[in-house]
């Protein structure tokens, strides 16, 4: 089947859609459907937060009566579920779509093409694959998580123009700009979780929260105050660093403190938990530690830390995207470096990235680079 | 004066002209001319060379007869002097043009303006200032020079992601991709000079000149093998390191070795000068060599060097643009660093740029920084 040029103009809207529930849907995928009938939008909508209707069933609200005999333009296959809520795909047939055009089928090779299979065996019309690659954007998360069982996983750094992240002393705030640290803010809040270490926690106490005031006001305007969800804060904490004191635990969220032994956590808030790892040391359970994640629903990881923990990530594979924070200063040669690749000697062994995009965000230039495999 | 949309048109048209002279004019400047009468260019020319004739001649002789009132666009004030050619301003006048428009005044304070009252003495009107700040771009070098003595000085550097140059053990070859070190051919071939030290030399062993088969398709069409102009190399030997039987030679173009004594240069080809600097040591006399290089003509210079150089150049403050080539690679923190810059200590004072473009090129990132002033 070919698609229209309004086909994709239709289901671009869907994608904007979606976008709306990014913030908020961890550990759903963020989902967006148009009902289109006559050429004409009769009902749009939008998945905003586990527990709440898909997309497909708020469309379908907002189109009503006119949604018999529409075109539904969904991001995201129709689901043929029951979970919290009946299959969407059932939905549709009830009232009556004539055809359905998803962006992408269901990541689950398991249940991939069953809800078009619904549709077709209720002789409704579907395609699949129409702006196929900005859907798989929406959900980078989300679909890593049901291919591997692993979330995605983003590794923050702000550095100097030569890499850079403190003074040989340590010091380090602020590198970059107050536009950069805003757009972190937006990292973090489309994050389901945050990592960092005990090590991170007890030098500098940051809370690794979301904090809406310091969001972009593009995003304040569309996300607000009162819908913000904070990411699980999870800290790589096997020596018992953190403490009850620290400011992690002034925000009500869940705190998961990552060790290999079982550990009293009386002292602690009750949003506190522990994942026990029956690995040797620190960061020879990163990949283990991966795996919990994704089984407790974390579809993205943010990460932000030092040069051990980053290099560990790097030299286990397990970053996904990379971003840099840089800022227009230089620091020298005896300033504090990016990460710790103690393993690597030969330059053709360094891991390498593509460049996805660099934006200039204040002063400072953010780019984004994704792993790529060497030669 | 108010500028039209057409005088805006007919400027660029000259200053595109300008940029044909870009690689050849040093020491003179890149200027291009456009003459048009009636809304109709009836000539153009740039300058091409130093001895050559000036764009507004160039113009002159594409018109004939039709540049007896015609409006004359000149990226820079039309020179006022008896050179290797007579004044510009005088030719202008005896053709007959009625009006001459410039980009920008001459960049010699004490000889501004002149050219324009020659003009006005002779009752022909003159405006200036259209299009200031791209022509101000054509001519970085030249106007740096005549405005400070000194050269307008780019510092190369080839890094990782996380701004490193080099394994441990010196391994560098090649950090950046093929399409980024064309792009370094580009930046040699605009540049009146190239610095590099007898360290680089006696361990790399580099031609430190342009190769023209290794120039981007594009410039190769426009800027012809025929028409190469190799770069002076500036090599600072304080220590004798740079012996004949090096790479550099076999280029024949100038090379001024950097020493605080005489030295014997009989066993060099005829086209090895030397440069001596009554100062100490090495690197305290870097703004020494500056002003020494602006009184012999260089209008930009080009750095290719290690860590100790580049960093004593940022130190000095006499890098204005800082070009750094970044590799989609990570070599962790063992790996060598960019730049050294022993007497920093407090973030505060860490040398600020200023980001001035990030373009990527081949699988590598380009960023262009412009010195700013801290505080």
């Amino acid at each position: 089947m070919t698609f229209t040029p309004q086909d994709h103009e239709f289901m671009q809207i869907a994608i904007d859609l979606a976008q709306r529930g990014r913030f908020t849907t961890t550990p759903n995928p963020a989902v967006g459907c148009v009902l289109v009938k006559d050429g004409e939008i009769v009902g749009k909508g939008f998945h905003f937060k586990a527990g709440e209707p898909h997309a497909e069933v708020m469309a379908m609200r907002d189109a009503g009566e006119k949604a018999k005999g529409a075109t539904a333009y969904v991001t995201l296959e129709p689901c043929s579920h029951y979970g919290r809520t009946p299959p969407c795909a059932l939905g549709l047939i009830q009232v009556g779509v004539k055809k359905v055009i998803a962006a992408m089928p269901d990541p689950n090779p398991q249940v991939a093409g069953r809800g078009l299979k619904m549709l077709a065996d209720a002789d409704i019309e579907s395609a699949v694959g129409l702006l196929a690659e900005k859907a798989e954007m929406l959900n980078q998360g989300f679909l890593k998580r049901m291919r591997t069982g692993k979330p995605f996983v983003q590794l923050k750094l702000a550095m100097s123009l030569d890499g850079r992240t403190a003074m040989a002393n340590g010091e380090s705030q602020w590198i970059t700009g107050e536009a950069a640290r805003a757009d972190v803010q937006v990292g973090r809040a489309a994050a389901s979780a945050i990592l960092s270490t005990g090590v991170t926690v007890e030098m500098d106490n940051p809370s690794l929260n979301v904090r809406w005031a310091q969001l972009p006001a593009d995003i304040q305007q569309e996300y607000t105050q009162h819908a913000v969800r904070q990411p699980v804060r999870v800290i790589l904490d096997f020596h018992h660093r953190v403490q009850p004191h620290h400011q992690l635990f002034q925000t009500h969220s869940p705190v998961w403190l990552v060790g290999n032994q079982e550990r009293d956590l009386s002292p602690f808030p009750d949003f506190c938990e522990q994942i026990v790892l029956k690995t040797a040391e620190n960061f020879t359970a990163l990949s283990a530690l991966m795996s919990e994640l994704g089984a407790r629903g974390i579809n993205s990881l943010w990460v932000e830390a030092g040069a051990n923990l980053a290099g560990a990530l790097i030299e286990e594979n397990l970053v996904d995207e990379l971003i840099l924070y840089i800022a227009p200063k230089l620091l020298g040669d005896q300033a504090r470096g990016l990460c710790q690749l103690p393993h690597l000697t030969q330059l053709k062994d360094a891991p390498l990235w593509g460049l996805k995009s660099a934006v200039k965000i204040g002063d400072d230039l953010k780019t984004t680079y994704i792993r790529k495999t060497n030669g």
